[in-house]
């Protein structure tokens, strides 16, 4: 029997032990992090699914994996063999965790939910659900503790200031902007789980999970107070006289519960519960919950003036950083087989030498042939493929630098692409260039210009089950919001309207299951067009610099407005970046910028 | 004195012996038409503004319109010399009636307004103002009454059966369809007020008012019966006939009230709160009120492939009049100038050559010059222009068919098209083109597609203020939900997907005050595309049939996509039109079906 059926077996023992029928298991932790600390990665322990998103239901006779169709296809693979199925999140025939438990539990039964993973709004609903169906929901603990018996710690990295010339907020201001916000909701205190906007808050950064600089903590405002609830561990005395100095006091972070506990009853405490989880928040039982979205958050995302300065830097040196990258992988793929796990390292080390590099952004996505039909495909040393003979290249790849977080996907043919992915290759260029060049009335939202994206793929009869973009922080998470770019949205979430100063990924893709896959991906920031008579109009500005391959074109579907996007922008690109490389980065540049001919535009 | 300012002095009079502080008139009847009888339109008879929308707020010193951006050019003229001001509403800085009223109000004061004419969902929004601001509502009467000496009676105009072969559905199964969505919604009852939603469900049809067939009556589902309440008066033995054989009962009109009344205690009522006023679900106080939209408004909206069939026939019909029609006026202005007003009589009797051709389905807007530049401007017999020398004329016209409705918009250039004007009307016909030839995926709303059709205007700076599209009926109202493309959305009215079989109008335009106005206008069907591996595709058929005039086209503007869509749509034109149309209007349709030369496309 396999590792993971085995571990399947001890958590049913100890699911019974404890009177549970129905237990879930979250890819979460406190805080609703992105990437996990490996102390929180039950779900990947248990099952094998190693994938960024997935949950399981687990009981006596089944046991589930949902997760989104980015992940469809890994899925199936990672869980062949064991007795775990995969419910395909999103698919119209597949009910979602919840409709499931619905359906099959029996009045009566217990489910087991460890609360102090789940949003607060998410575990409503299961309360909701629960009662319409007489079942109980026992919500107090984690059973993986007694069977993870070599669980990893809870992480220890010490925590840095981020300090000017690259933090260009104040402290005292992002604090004033907050109270501010508190006091038009009439709130007494306010709870910031999100480790994104506990960091920016601060001006602070740290290293608990991979790719996000950022660190396990909670931020407590109270009418008397600010503090900070972090492993004292990881405050150096720098840190502790930056808190100080900005009138920040500390305590550790286990002592949040009786903090809140402390909170005047029925005083109103804001929390956006969507970021707080249901089994801290159950520590201010007694407060009035005020339910909104965290200020920071919406102030955070609208990036100042000095901010994008600084990204527009990072951008050149990120491009000059992947002209050296692709200058040495088109030598040396002439040469020898690559294996895909090689061009994380290559790639890593091109921009380790560039300044201010801090780490990557997330792991490098590097998917040859079939591999890039699986838009998050991770290669590893046990299961990848060598890159070699006739396929698609994609590289998803990005850097955290202290200036700016970046993100970019480009597909490069390796020997000769056939028409079909020429096709394919420039239905999502169309798409992804129609985005670029999209102005827009204030006030419209990512959900409305998603179409934009999308019409060339529709209009050819394909299209990609992932979001078109989402937003990215500065020097922060590569992911982070409010604003995505994405038709499709929950019927709870309220339409957030593009705003200058946002920072969102311009990333439309093409998936052929055991084919190839394709994905073009650029930063894009919202910025001022016009406002004059007819009404006040913002565009995007293409923040990446690098050039986009040119050899999958099928010119012919191209309209002179594209190429002449395209020309241009490869003219900024060949200028911006052409003062940072020399040697074969610089011819491979020059090489890769050339203008394409405007052709009849056949359409 | 003005005459308005004279009624306006006597209803202030009257609300100083009602003891009423603000006064609100709405346009607006029990059934919350569109088209108001005109014993509803008490606003234009105080005000003299005879906008198709518009309400006053009436105090001691304060006289206000509000009108959205369509009529804030006429209103200016239509108010000019009066007491009233113009609120125009949507302007950011404009607050709406009711944040005017909260802010200006003084507690204790008491507001007017006739309940019976305000719908459920916004009489409920004024009362928690109202609770908020210490003030109190005085919902019961109409004020206009007492002031009001010589107002018109309520029409009573005969009914008719809308039979086949243009009727298609069969009342039993709508009534069926409708009784299946109160089974699901579990309620007892369903009272339906909206007039488009009545003469659907009992094929009925009524002369009541302007341009759309319907008659003024209520329809009370109980779990025993299906009831009418109508004026007895406007019932012929053929309609009691029809009626009794498809077991729908009748009763008088104002019975509704005690037939609400009498419904049981705590049962559950189905009503939409946007389409039944306040006034009359007063009456079922003692019910469970269950708000959602009416059934059948999303029955009736995806016409079924025979109505389509038939709209397909009527628009041909249609397109061969407007042939006749623009053949007698290119030939008479070469001879001579043409009233605006003439254009209506002259397109309605070429449209009552035609087969089955019922009436005008709205008011034709015939503007000349800087008329245009209102997009709903009138021109009537005291103020009009006549057409001579050089502008652009705005042609915005449609018929009532038993077999469908129609409504067109083209633009003419009289004389000598400016540079400038044709940049304007090419950028309109790149957005019309553009949502004409969109694809896209099952799921999208209205309020996303929008942004295809705006996009090349907004790319160059200029917007229009009006939606993009409305939902059209099937020999019904021009102005039929629940679709409709417009990205800004009401924060409570929740997203509407389009849907095979709807049909929407397609309408982009561009203002410019003083100067001209320009409007584009085809109906198009919302159709199955493809259903694949990468989902499922909805696409637009054009259904309208009528040549777009070219001699403003400004051709290096467009792509050749967009040459050839022009292209194949007057190619159809021509070939659905020719066997229809003989004489100088056949020649004319020739003559403007040419097809458009390729050029080397500069975009």
């Amino acid at each position: 029997m396999s590792v993971y059926d085995s571990r399947l077996q001890q958590l049913r023992q100890a699911m019974q032990q404890a009177g549970i029928d129905i237990y879930v298991i979250l890819s979460s932790d406190p805080h609703l992090s992105e990437y996990l600390p490996e102390y929180y990665q039950a779900r990947a322990w248990l099952s094998g699914f190693t994938g960024s998103a997935g949950s399981l239901v687990i009981t006596a006779d089944f046991a589930g994996l949902w997760t989104d169709s980015r992940y469809w296809v890994q899925a199936q693979q990672d869980l062949a063999g064991t007795a775990f199925i995969l419910m395909p999140w999103g698919d119209p025939q597949t009910p979602d965790m919840l409709e499931w438990v619905a359906q099959t539990a029996q009045a009566g039964q217990v489910i087991g939910i460890d609360s102090q993973v789940m949003p607060q709004s998410q575990f409503a609903q299961w309360q909701n659900m629960a009662q319409a169906h007489q079942l109980s929901i026992q919500g107090q603990w984690d059973l993986m503790t007694s069977i993870w018996v070599d669980r990893p710690a809870l992480p220890q990295a010490p925590i840095y200031v981020h300090e000017p010339p690259f933090a260009l907020r104040d402290v005292k201001q992002n604090i004033q902007l907050v109270r501010q916000a508190m006091a038009e909701q009439q709130v007494q205190s306010h709870l910031l789980s999100s480790l994104d906007d506990v960091a920016w808050l601060l001006n602070l950064r740290g290293q608990d999970v991979q790719y996000n600089p950022v660190f396990l903590a909670h931020v407590l405002f109270t009418e008397e107070a600010v503090t900070l609830f972090v492993d004292m561990a990881k405050v150096s005395a720098k840190v502790a006289q930056h808190l100080y100095q900005h009138q920040v006091d500390v305590q550790p972070y286990t002592y949040l519960a009786q903090a809140l506990a402390a909170l005047p009853e029925h005083s109103r405490l804001l929390v956006d519960p969507n970021t707080v989880t249901a089994g801290v928040l159950q520590h201010a039982a007694q407060t009035q919950w005020v339910f909104a979205p965290n200020p920071s958050t919406g102030i955070k995302a609208c990036k100042t003036p000095a901010e994008l300065e600084h990204v527009r830097q990072v951008m050149a040196y990120d491009g000059a950083a992947l002209c050296a990258f692709f200058a040495w992988f088109e030598d040396t793929v002439k040469q020898r087989p690559i294996a895909e796990t090689e061009i994380h390292e290559q790639i890593t080390a091109a921009r380790a030498q560039q300044p201010h590099f801090v780490s990557p952004s997330f792991g490098t996505i590097a998917a040859f042939g079939a591999n890039a039909a699986m838009p998050h495909y991770q290669a590893t040393e046990q299961a990848h493929d060598m890159i070699t003979g006739n396929g698609l290249l994609l590289i998803d790849s990005g850097g955290q630098y202290l200036g700016g977080t970046t993100d970019i996907t480009r597909v490069v043919p390796v020997g000769t692409p056939t028409p079909e992915q020429k096709r394919d290759y420039t239905l999502v260029l169309k798409g992804m260039i129609a985005l670029s060049q999209a102005v827009f009335a204030k006030g419209v939202t990512g959900q409305q210009l998603d179409v934009i994206a999308r019409m060339p793929l529709w209009q050819a009869g394909v299209d990609f089950g992932h979001g078109t973009g989402h937003g990215v922080g500065y020097f922060m998470n590569v992911h982070e919001g409010p604003q995505s770019i994405s038709w499709r949205r929950r019927a709870d979430a309220t339409p957030v309207p593009m705003q200058p100063g946002m920072i969102t990924s311009n990333e439309p893709g093409l998936y052929r299951a055991q084919q190839w896959g394709i994905r073009i991906e650029n930063l894009i920031a919202c910025v001022e067009k016009e406002q004059n008579d007819f009404g006040h109009f913002y565009a995007f500005e293409s923040l990446t610099l690098c050039p986009i391959d040119v050899r999958c074109i099928e010119t012919t579907l191209l309209n002179s407005a594209e190429i002449d996007w395209l020309n241009a922008y490869h003219k900024q690109v060949y200028e911006r970046l052409k003062p940072l490389v020399s040697g074969s980065a610089l011819q491979w540049l020059e090489q890769n910028t050339q203008p394409l001919a405007t052709t009849n535009c056949s359409n």
